[in-house]
């Protein structure tokens, strides 16, 4: 194998791969960058085996080959050359040298036929989604995926297309996020991705209306961005049906300036952090809502101005929890409709039907 | 107590003096700040016992009083308040108000009484130096002290006064810093500092011609910017005489761009660090050196320009340690000055006398 690149093509291409070389695999050549030198282009690999990241450049290519490299040294090196032409080549005893100006190093290479099969993605559905879109779709969800695998399906976000309609779902038993967008198919999908998947391609994807191809088989998800795809196993198992879950009545809802609700809860949740209980109560009367926390530490008392339709309601939540899903809403207003103080809290933008959110309250001993 | 004042106002006085509560003492009450409302004024004090720091700020007083409230929940929730107007008052059941706007907390403080007293700075010996010079001088040497307490002196930096030069010196066993400035003074000082002391010191100075004046007493210093004062106290032993470890003769010397010499070391270093060696070689020859490192991970070679006085040399050194030094050096070139491959390095500004560092090399097995 030989070929030149120019350093920051390069070191663009082996960022993006890195961010699938986890470390958390028990085989060693997972630390490693798969580098193919083949018909005039450049492709690097990384792979944990349920996540893989591909990029292809344009380089000079000199001889064909393949090897695998470590991927933290090879890409703290490429990081800290120049900026110039670096040239690359293998050598008889399983290294490779790097050259770069006057910079010269040699690598030990590990063997490109050692590392594993990367899943062959033979097209069955696939959707096209403007990057954007996606990107957001998946902020506005992710946080509420479980962190623990007690429950391995709540880990993923479940990823529907049906009725011409887009729908990204994630919750953790405590909470539910729906995101919502339209879109013009007639391919129907039910999956469910690992929520490590979507995290590493949201930052992937750029600011921009420029489409993804997303490609579906039974148990894998190709994301195609041209030069970068990202592929990644489904997780197995039935999402619960959210559906089902949401209210579709209340008896009180509440309009909020959304900044107002979120900083006096911020501030309120200080007295219940260090009290270790996270607990913050909400009173909820006609045209102002009064929040307040306590704990042997002291007490808050937090007052915001809000309209509300329907009757008075004392209730209480989780204040880790209801600030997760006020810091992603994007609306100026936001809001809450209520039931009773046992009852599930469904959280909106105002005059949007984009996202719903769904949070469980804390039962108030008084 | 009783007082009011701008939310910005107070945040910045509260976030200075939070620098000095650093939780590493026993006593529970040095995780709070003491707050004075005295004579128009509040006095707002952080301390660990060795390094106190205080800030006056105006504010309206209402009622004088004095009380000790926790330093993170305090600091936080002053942060998170609307940048607006705060009213502070104390209740008789030792609780805390804290009003601004629409909310509202009350805290548990502990009392002024149980808060230990402050050393009281009698004016010995007094300098006055620019801020910017200060800030520069601190940064110039602080890496090169100790982190272990194995020697206690190693862990501050020499302040020294004489001959209208002040000197700051920090050495840790491989390795002395040194940095010179001149001032017009008739004072002679011989001070250790704790390097912790002047970091914070440092993180309070500004990037201005401002001046600060430096008192000492025989066991103390006092860092006075007006409305912010550092009290520290100061380490005990005597200094090392650096002056007689400095070689005043070489037999060759060198002089490359620092820029060239960083990057390369950082470079090489990667191999070498990868290896747990740390270890960079020079071969120095007629206008260039060669860098090399290896380890079992692979092997770096690298090469730059230098002008060399005198015959060639092969030394090793502590890539780290090395790369300190260029890092913080702040000429186009630096001149090094060797003898042989077991005897101390110098390095310096080229053409200017600011500062010296010494590094001792690593012997080669060859």
């Amino acid at each position: 194998m030989h070929f030149s690149i120019q350093k920051n093509i390069l070191q663009e291409a082996v960022s993006k791969v890195q961010k699938a070389v986890t470390g958390k695999s028990t085989m060693p050549i997972l630390q490693g960058i798969l580098i193919q030198a083949i018909n005039g282009k450049l492709i690097l690999l990384g792979s944990d085996k349920d996540l893989t990241i591909e990029a292809t450049v344009d380089a000079e290519i000199n001889t064909e080959g393949k090897i695998v490299v470590d991927s933290r040294l090879f890409g703290d090196l490429i990081r800290k050359l120049p900026n110039d032409n670096i040239e690359i080549s293998t050598n008889e005893n399983s290294t490779l040298t790097i050259k770069c100006l006057k910079s010269n190093a040699t690598l030990v290479h590990m063997l490109a036929d050692d590392y594993p099969a990367i899943p062959t993605i033979q097209e069955e559905k696939s959707i096209t989604l403007p990057q954007n879109m996606l990107k957001n779709m998946i902020k506005s969800t992710i946080f509420a995926t479980a962190h623990d695998e007690t429950r391995p399906i709540f880990t993923g976000v479940l990823f529907e297309v049906k009725d011409n309609k887009v729908n990204l779902v994630a919750m953790d038993g405590y909470r539910v996020a729906i995101r919502t967008e339209g879109i013009d198919t007639n391919v129907e999908l039910n999956n469910v991705i690992p929520g490590k998947t979507l995290s590493e391609v949201s930052k992937i994807l750029e600011d921009s209306e420029e489409v993804i191809n997303i490609l579906f088989t039974t148990n894998h998800i190709l994301f195609d961005l041209g030069k970068t795809k990202v592929i990644s196993r489904l997780l197995e198992g039935e999402f619960i049906k959210y559906d089902s879950i949401i209210p579709k009545e209340y008896l009180l809802k509440t309009i909020a300036r959304k900044d107002d609700l979120l900083n006096s809860i911020d501030r309120a949740s200080l007295i219940g952090k260090e009290g270790k209980t996270n607990l913050v109560k909400l009173d909820i009367q006609e045209e102002k809502m009064i929040i307040t926390s306590n704990s042997q530490l002291g007490m808050a008392r937090e007052e915001i101005n809000i309209n509300l339709q329907g009757d008075d309601l004392k209730i209480a939540f989780n204040s880790k929890y209801l600030m997760d899903i006020l810091k992603i809403m994007d609306s100026e207003e936001v809001e809450m409709e209520f039931s009773t103080n046992v009852n599930p809290c469904i959280v909106k933008n105002k005059g949007k039907n984009n996202c719903t959110y769904l949070l469980l309250p804390v039962r108030m001993v008084e």
